[in-house]
């Protein structure tokens, strides 16, 4: 069995954005620049949206972080859009979510310059992936797909049942793995909350996706001999024993999954590890690419 | 057995759309208007286009059709694509494919304002498909749900099997199955070239859609008792016998599949007469959004 190491990827990735940065300053070249747009106060809004500022300083990009109030109105928040969509010194920007109740998310993220939509959420970006173009993948699937090609776990002709329908995860994933290229050219299933007898066919597949926000809803009984395990799963479960009083679980009960997986990637430092170093990834696309 | 009636329920819906219009009129609102960009002389476009403006006539709509030399440069019919973007008296316009070889395709479709882009082959409307938001679906799948669900076959929970990945039928009915809603909420699995042991997956499957384009490659053995089956193939046949020298036939063995099936849309007959309906079904949607 070997566990893909999201961690370990991460940072090898990291550090290959940190070398292409150094030879575009040695070339004179101006390095990428990525915002981020942080409305509120929000304390894990706030963690996460500082851990992606400081790895663009790890990897020598420019950053900006943009913090707006909590009250700001709608159309504020769509002005400071128009105002990141024409500035020309930056290749891309995220606005953190969730956003305030009174704000429409939709409009906001429909607004975005698909150009400097590096987070991929924009339809123009989900659309110019389905349709094989040049696009920014959201961090979950386009990480996934890292974390498969490097590890070359086989995907043509393999039977990969998606378990989650979600627009981020669930549904890129499933068409990036059916798409021809690298990690592609599996016969991909996609199952959801509607899906009858998940377990006949979680049994078939020679690669299954969890996406599903259950913990440890994917057990031995439920998979075939060999098969690659990706898990998106992330819960925090209460656990009383455990110093911060929970612990993390995904949507697979690892240790007895793992003993019969070919490929298993564990939670935490899967999936979850390889996000932010894709959104550098699509960041430094956004400088390399003229999507028009 | 139930056969799908693709003739009888597009003229159903252009009654509709005929009716819609009429009603518009009635108001004093200004109707629909299409237009049809034909490039060169070939003669099926010319049947197709003149089919389409026909049927615009018949249900009310102002059509337009604009014929351009062969020899037009990729400039000139770019110039021609932004005239009528701008054109405020025009709902929607189609690019009749193919055009000449001269000429970048993906760079005509990707000029076509995505508000006005009826055909729904543009990035922008594949995306706001995917996403679950207002969008102009491609004819063909458009026409499939459309017989899924003015027929009530049952797709909630059941396991859907397209065969084919193509842009504009595999991937986006596979979507539009599995998303929810009416003729959705299916379990899909996308099948193709790479597939391995097809009719391992085929006899599982509670409804297949055949979108491959080999003729009669679906046989009775890959299909179990009770299954719906949905026809996109459309292939000429060489037939000596026949006085037109081919006959056309579907990707599906047809008598003989049609004996296990309890729904099944015949070639010629079945999803082919849908697409024109489709067509000014998503014209009649661009009179009616405005979308962002």
């Amino acid at each position: 069995m070997i566990r893909l190491d999201g961690k370990e990827t991460s940072n090898t990735i990291k550090e290959e954005i940190k070398d292409q940065v150094t030879e575009m300053k040695a070339k004179g070249e101006r390095v990428p620049h990525l915002a981020a747009v942080l409305v509120g106060t929000d304390g894990a809004s706030l963690t996460y949206v500082g851990s992606k500022v400081r790895s663009c300083e790890y990897v020598g990009f420019e950053s900006t972080l943009i913090q707006l109030e909590e009250t700001i109105t709608e159309e504020a928040l769509l002005a400071q859009i128009d105002t990141l969509n024409k500035d020309e010194r930056l290749d891309g920007y995220i606005v953190q979510l969730p956003l305030p109740k009174h704000i429409n998310e939709e409009k906001i993220l429909l607004a975005i310059d698909p150009k400097k939509d590096v987070d991929g959420f924009h339809p123009a970006n989900f659309g110019r992936m389905a349709l094989d173009l040049d696009a920014f993948i959201p961090a979950t699937p386009f990480g996934i797909m890292q974390l498969l090609e490097r590890y070359k776990v086989p995907t043509s002709g393999k039977h990969c049942v998606v378990v989650g329908r979600s627009h981020i995860v669930g549904r890129p994933i499933s068409i990036l793995m059916s798409q021809k290229g690298p990690a592609g050219d599996a016969t991909v299933t996609v199952a959801h909350s509607r899906t009858k007898n998940l377990a006949e066919l979680t049994k078939q597949a020679d690669i299954i996706v969890m996406a599903l926000g259950i913990p440890e809803y994917l057990t031995a009984d439920m998979v075939k001999e060999g098969a690659a395990i990706i898990d998106v799963g992330i819960t925090r479960v209460t656990d009383e024993s455990h110093p911060k009083g929970y612990v993390i679980k995904g949507d697979v009960a690892f240790d007895e999954v793992a003993a019969k997986a070919s490929y298993i990637t564990p939670v935490p430092g899967g999936v979850g590890p390889m996000t932010i170093a894709m959104l550098l990834k699509n960041t430094l696309l956004a400088r390399q690419w003229n999507l028009a």
